[in-house]
């Protein structure tokens, strides 16, 4: 085959560090449709703080300068006609979900329309961003093949309506009008320095064992932590999208604990400390799940379920009762108000934390909107505070007051939302007005006996 | 104090590998209802298979013999009289529920109430039995004071209606008329060879700070793996009955999972095995969910959460998942009957396994019966084979048709429900009246391609 050449489409939290170490080795087209995006990381500045700058511009490349000729650079543009040259595509734009909770496959498609317009036989696309088993096949290739004009090569066998081309196993032959597919799902957890993209183990599956075998060993090129090949697309759908769903049951059900625990008078944090000694034991902690995975992935395993007549019990339940955290959390800081004779309309209320979690920029889908949204509905006053958010993007997103430095000790009650380090080390009682004003611990950062409530 | 004399009330799965430690170091009396238990103890026979007859009589002794002066021994008796010169009470009886899923406290209320006849100022009362938070205290004290006489001495706050010695802390002035409580859970993992009861670490709690360190001295003279010190006998209950409810959930999530790839055509064990491969997913298996521990624990915490006013979604949930398996399973299995030109009324169907785990002998609450009676709802005649268990005890617990050993090849369907290593080893298909009956394989024992469905 002819030299490896990857373009990569959306340079978020997955795209962007999959991009700088197939660098290492590969000319890689880096692509996204957000400008600003473009234009910071052509600077070297990476604004999801995974990459640094160092990093950065050891692989960077200016096509149109002399770097043109490196048989290993990143060219990152907003051009979609630079993708043409690549024969290997990897779609790492994000999955959301619209307000309804229902899988919103716009970046999806647009990214397949995108690389339809430009794929040539032969071609390989890959698909990394989380999805229903099936979505690849069921909804990105008909776009491809539509935009292309090619066909699908797949030995797979379809399960809707498969177009007639799906069935013929005759790639070798047919390679001349046929691109193929795969799906390698992103396990890019932010902000962990530990688990980084080359030092996860990375499922891949491929539309037929040729596609499979190639995508395999170019991940292998770069995955120090080795590969599994599933035996299909959809088992490789399927496998992501249990992950992140595991772990939303999971602390649903600590959640659940620490709202029965709390009406027993148990602090649920010492439940769990006695229950964590025994070895199987599983370690979550009660707390927010916001996030554009733990808290959106189950709504794409629910949804498909749904479709094919089974109405998921255990996934939506943990859903629902992780989506009303912020409402519990709230009602109980109020409760707290009232118990300590504070007025709770125009109460001064002070939140730590707004991102999805601890030593990460991300606010997207992040949860603890919903404590403040559901306080302003009680009638405090909320004032936000968060040295890793960008307060244009949390006045944007979510219209909430933000503070750019923490000033002034006139807060009735304090609420301590995402544990980030440098919450660890700040006086909070000096905060508040009065020496009995309100700390309301959401994920157990303090000693106990230095807050009046906690999940 | 006076020398420790330990009397230990049920002598089942929990109670005796307790009592045989006990009494490496102590007088232990072991005492159970059950003549029968009793009289095989006696003879050194543990028909639960947790000791071997060398540990057994290692310990054993006979009151009426010479061996009344050992300083350590294991007296095994049904009388309750003989319990009255211990100074230690360990209620290790079992926690059931009845056939609405409300907790069963008849057993504890049993043993409280024979103790309580028994019991001396100063005695210590140990529960090991998984209780909801707070069935220590308003349950079991409230009888062994009645019982007794004597008052219950604790410096924990009560949350129901406090006796009035409850508020006393004067315990040593007090302790001539007072006997104390604790909480300390068992962990018996049942045919678990690796994981014994003094190779578990130990939680431990007191009503008296008194209480708590002679109990956590007394356990942590035989746990090798040391104990944890709860902050209160309410935190060690709670911390109990968790660990059995996060198992249980996370199998209901695996089943639900097993469920929908079913519909959609995608191999569970697959996915599971491709997700697994991320660091931090949890290796649950789908399956059935019986046994006195995980199938019956979550209703005991969701009845205390009820009664506090809070209806447990996902607890609730995932036993309602798991506790219809069984009619799923046999559902698959007759549509693979239908599939196959069977006909179901009257098909030959055998059942391997009857227990509710793998390599043990306990058939309590085991829900491979469920599949049975599903089946014979449908029509089908079912037949069950399992070296494991006793057949007179499945006749009489279930009322089912039980092979003593395997003869003939007379069956339509094979379903493997419990993975006995026995079966491993088994030419299943030999089995069949025909090559192309029907294998079923629950628990994923079999390669794929020699079964035609699996959970």
């Amino acid at each position: 085959m002819s030299q490896i050449s990857i373009a990569i489409i959306g340079l978020g939290y997955v795209g962007l560090p999959l991009a700088v170490e197939f660098a290492k080795k590969y000319p890689v087209i880096g692509f996204d449709i957000k400008q600003e995006r473009v234009n910071q990381l052509r600077k070297g500045y990476d604004a999801t703080l995974e990459i640094t700058g160092q990093e950065l511009n050891g692989v960077l490349c200016d096509r149109h300068s002399s770097d043109i000729d490196k048989p290993a650079a990143l060219f990152i543009t907003s051009d979609s006609d630079a993708l043409a040259e690549a024969n290997y595509y990897i779609v790492t734009v994000p999955t959301p979900t619209d307000k309804n909770n229902r899988p919103d496959l716009t970046p999806l498609i647009k990214a397949s329309e995108t690389i339809g317009k430009v794929l040539k036989p032969g071609d390989i696309v890959i698909y990394e961003s989380t999805v229903y088993p099936g979505a690849t096949e069921e909804e990105c290739v008909p776009i491809l093949e539509k935009f292309s004009g090619l066909k699908y090569c797949t030995t797979q066998p379809q399960t809707q309506a498969p177009s007639p081309s799906a069935l013929s196993t005759q790639h070798s032959v047919l390679s001349s009008q046929h691109f193929f597919c795969g799906y390698s799902p992103e396990r890019i957890n932010p902000g962990d320095k530990e688990h980084t993209v080359t030092r996860i183990k990375k499922i891949t599956s491929g539309s037929t064992p040729e596609a499979a075998e190639k995508i395999d060993t170019l991940y292998r090129s770069i995955i120090t932590a080795g590969t599994h090949r599933a035996s299909s697309i959809k088992v490789a759908e399927a496998a992501k999208v249990i992950e992140n769903s595991q772990r939303d049951i999971n602390i649903a059900f600590i959640n659940e604990l620490a709202m029965i625990f709390n009406r027993l008078g148990i602090d649920t944090h010492e439940v769990l400390e006695a229950a964590g000694t025994k070895w199987n034991f599983l370690q979550f902690k009660p707390g927010l799940v916001g996030g554009h995975c733990i808290g959106v992935d189950p709504y794409y395993l629910a949804q498909k379920a749904q479709e094919s007549g089974y109405h998921p019990e255990i996934i939506l339940a943990g859903r629902r009762l992780n989506d009303n955290m912020g409402k519990y959390i709230a009602s109980e800081v109020v409760k707290l108000l009232i118990k300590g004779d504070y007025k709770v309309k125009g109460a001064s209320i002070l939140m730590l934390g707004i991102t999805f979690k601890e030593n990460c920029p991300d606010i997207r889908n992040t949860r603890a909107v919903d404590i403040a949204q559901e306080l302003k509905q009680y009638g405090a006053a909320v004032e936000i505070y968060d040295p890793w958010a960008t307060p244009e993007e949390v006045m944007h997103e979510y219209g909430l007051e933000f503070l750019s430095s923490l000033n002034g000790n006139h807060y009735d009650a304090i609420i301590l939302t995402v544990a980030h380090d440098h919450f660890k080390t700040l006086d909070i009682r000096k905060l508040l007005s009065t020496p009995t004003g309100i700390v309301y611990d959401v994920k157990g950062m303090l000693p106990p006996d230095q807050v009046d409530g906690r999940l």
